[in-house]
């Protein structure tokens, strides 16, 4: 069995690692830490769990004892994993990263965005960003993964086989992203209120989010030169859930752009591409580890749209952060990923 | 008072004109017609009604009787309009129809998107397509005036001052939408139930819906040449309201884009054109007639936001309807419309 | 026009009051106070709000500028009207207090359940408590009224009938009341975040809620001795509203329960008792002033259930609070109060 | 491996069949029958389980195939059970009826609450009624299972104990129940849309509701007498989940109440007595074949208040039905039924 901790795990990310782990058959949580609730049992605040997890309790973060977990997931704000990372992989333990502290691989682009200096430039070289579907290779190697964001993941899924066989212009990216209020974190602010987010549908941060670099990063790669992306996340009625309609300006006749999606993601265990003329729902993927894709083409004209669907808190955060936990110690891929999404 | 006839009164917008109207100082509803529901008092089917219209009861659509009202709504499928309208018309009747069957100028495209004949060709030069916003003086006049639908709503209003000023590019204008439910009507449909469409978002008619060709009409319209859209509906897990997010290319620097649109729409009673920064809600308008926006320039580049919220049932449909009555009998616009959205 | 204050305007009730007297003809709103949002203006934290209160600013309580109102609403925390009503009524102001501060006539039965000493309990002899199915008359008369709270309206209004005619025992009522998560209020908390109160339903406060001396209080009144309740409030996943399912064991044949209600009720403007067999729906009232009550009596058994809907912001607040400003002037008592409820 | 075949399997507790047996290590689904859909991919209708069932499709429902499988569950209307069953078990095939046809022990009892003779009444005295916590034993030798009802389930657990130890009395108990929409089936029914079930509570089948003359044999059974029951349900704005509220009058000091629900459900893997206190919520068990509980007394009076909840589509229906299956079979009782509830 691999042992494994979670720092910060009172939040959601922190809850669904629990809660998916508890059907991992490989995997033990050895710990699991919070300042603030230290001392209470992960069962009395996630009544969900009593019967999984009836004795363990939230601890204090103490790189010691999380340094004899075999892996440490940290899901928590940006900057913690910065200040404990590097005395952990000195110690053999792998961390999996599920906040952004390394998946901008510019120190400079993430102290822009997020207003603080970079806690551990030095370790930048060697972490891997968590995305399967473009580093597989890398990630079983990898000491230090950055899971990504949930946007990013949505967005980069949809969009790589077009950049990477350059049928869309790079300049011209328009990504209009749904999400469900977990999203927005566990934290008690007045506009997460069922009674503020409930039956209403709204735009935020369309100015400039913090997931649109990461989501540069990640396209720059596919595309092999930097692309200009209009992001714009919505803020949507429901608890789970991430609705990516991406727009995309061909720049000549495409081909077979189903056949393109089909081939690039054969041999994928989480990517579904749907027939023609599918319009995949966020329900389909609730709970799941899974991103469902649908292309289509208006009119034959100039622009494809691509509809990528994820659950934000599994393939956008704690499941992908499992599948790169499987990836690193050699397991089956979907190791404890394999339930159907809870439909309806 | 100006006795007003409902036909087709058991659908959502039926409903709303009987909501509304029973605020309306100057308006009394002198019948209510549906062939299903005939003989069934309007309160027995909806119970906010059973203290406004304690005896109004469905009757038979009769061209007679509704032929003495001095306005009579149409809040029927398509079609049905088509066969009443003339015959209204004659008997000196002003018609205001909520359905599609007079948007579209061109017989041609309609018959196109809506796959059966043109039921009235000959009227289509007389209806006014009523939008105030765009059509006031005509609507003054008109007796025959066709109620946009409630995409188109949204999309217009947020993009009018921009083609009038022909500054941003219209072969690429991109039309991101979500509307809640009530959009769908209230027909019993497996994909309309909670247990179907709560807790999700999914994409819908992403290879064209017939609300394209109206929105392509009224944008050309304003641009003074056609226009290509990319328009995308989303369905949301609430009841009311539309949220349309818009992308447009800039041709060039715009200059003062918030200054444009505050100008545009000074005298507009239910235009709001928001402060710099906002994002507005959805539930702003619940029940509202009323279309708040809300503009963006992302990281100061080439592509414009505009965000644009409607309630779907009333700016998007009953109010707007009234709106046009006001209109065309020289009452207050705001007559029956100024109450405030329900919020929270 | 009659000028009112409201103190703690930026709770749901404050904004509540906002909407509804924005429609009412005799009031105009001289003063809103918040200690915390002290110069914001109404429209920048109520967007539903920016055309009806374009200047209206949120501004220090003072005791002195209240005073010039003809009338101030507490939409208070309890404890603060305890400490400002005297200043106020000195001046001649009528107080209308929606907070809990002057519902309970025993000063020491108040300090038992709120956990602190009575602030003004020489102003409890002229209080009087604001439910006009039952003191219309004294609240005519009225300096100073206590709004009932809002499961104790739909729970008294569902069993006055059956008490003050002596037909149900008074030992063993049960009150099972569901409620919209505004019930909770504007603060920001976990448990009312939609990702933890949606999609779920639980009971809370079952082994005592502050509510229960007060409806005890009340229908004690009407059966002229004191009662025996259970009470257990639920948190619903919906915005607004509350169900009270009632259930009283009756104490012989009692005759025509229908007709009972229907007489008792025949006057009162606010209440609507829906036929035989009816279920009444908590969204027939969103928004409006109204109480709907159905009366069932299953297998024709000893057992009567009163099913009994309000809107907890509306009739089980402010719209009660304005009912009681309507009466206390002289008004018209629909005045502001006549709009149909929001369905769908 | 077990072979089961699904008649039926279109609604909501066939897919719910299908999601949880794929987790299922000791059963393979061999055939899924509807007479609509007969040729249509499982996939196709429910996104959720295209990757698992990828071509399993809908058959037209054969008495002979059927019987190759080694246990049957029905998840259809009443009647097509009574219609089937005896063939299937004269070829030796367990049968699990997840509808109402074999619920009630008299046959003129099921007539009379389902309007039509009963179609095999001749099977009724080995039908075992599919409780475990009542009837473990005799359901591991049984042939013919009837599954229980959701409001009976989430009643009759919540009350057992206290019916069997004589606690309470039998003439005076309330069962308040809120269903999540999912229990109204998957029909396209107006009053299950979103647009109509949404932001509202109400109750229905208040005058008397099929499920009442099951739990009434049930609470009968464990009291060793006739019961008399007040049921009232409620639609409640969610997908899944019942939450029974429960009400006991006390013949007598009951002694500890909290230990007796512990000690009579010790070693029930799917009941969770919960700490003194507590408020079990719906969403802990979203997806989970669990009952939780918890008991209260306010102000230590007359009245005993027990609160259960359950999965409407689990421990009320498709998991109770598993866990049936995997007692008849030998089986760990908790194969395929241990996963945690998704939450948040």
């Amino acid at each position: 069995m691999i042992k494994v901790g979670i720092v910060g795990g009172t939040g959601y990310t922190g809850v669904e690692l629990l809660r998916l782990l508890a059907q991992h058959p490989e995997v033990e949580v050895a710990a699991i830490t919070s300042r603030s609730e230290a001392g209470v049992r992960v069962s009395d605040m996630y009544s969900n769990l009593r019967d999984h997890y009836p004795k363990l309790a939230f601890s204090q973060p103490d790189p010691q004892s999380l340094g004899k977990c075999d892996a440490v997931f940290f899901a928590t704000p940006h900057g913690v994993a910065h200040a404990l990372a590097a005395e952990l992989l000195a110690q053999g333990t792998r961390v999996i990263d599920l906040s952004a502290d390394f998946r901008l691989r510019d120190a400079k682009v993430w102290e822009e965005w997020y207003g603080q200096p970079h806690g551990a430039p030095e370790l930048l070289e060697q972490a891997v960003y968590g995305l399967p579907e473009m580093h597989r290779k890398r990630i079983r190697q990898a000491h230090l993964v950055a899971v990504p964001g949930c946007y990013p993941t949505a967005v980069q899924l949809g969009l790589l086989p077009l950049l990477e066989a350059g049928l869309i212009e790079a300049e011209q990216i328009i990504a209009d992203c749904k999400s469900g209020v977990t999203g927005a974190g566990r934290g008690a602010k007045v506009p997460s209120l069922l009674a503020e987010a409930s039956e209403s549908m709204k735009a935020y941060g369309a100015a400039g989010h913090r997931h649109l670099p990461e989501i540069r990063q990640g396209l720059g790669d596919a595309a092999g030169r930097p692309v200009e992306l209009t992001f714009v996340p919505h803020l949507t009625p429901m608890i789970r859930g991430i609705h990516a309609t991406l727009y995309g300006r061909l720049t000549g006749e495409p081909g077979d752009l189903q056949a393109l999606f089909e081939q690039r993601y054969a041999a994928e265990p989480f990517i579904d591409v749907m027939p023609v003329g599918s319009h995949p729902e966020t329900r389909s993927v609730k709970g799941a580890n899974m991103c469902r894709l649908a292309l289509h083409r208006p009119g034959n004209g100039d622009t494809v749209v691509v509809l990528s669907v994820i659950d934000n808190l599994v393939k956008g955060a704690s499941g992908q952060a499992i599948q790169n936990l499987n990836l690193m110690f050699g397991l089956p891929e979907n190791a404890g990923l394999a339930a159907p999404a809870l439909m309806p």
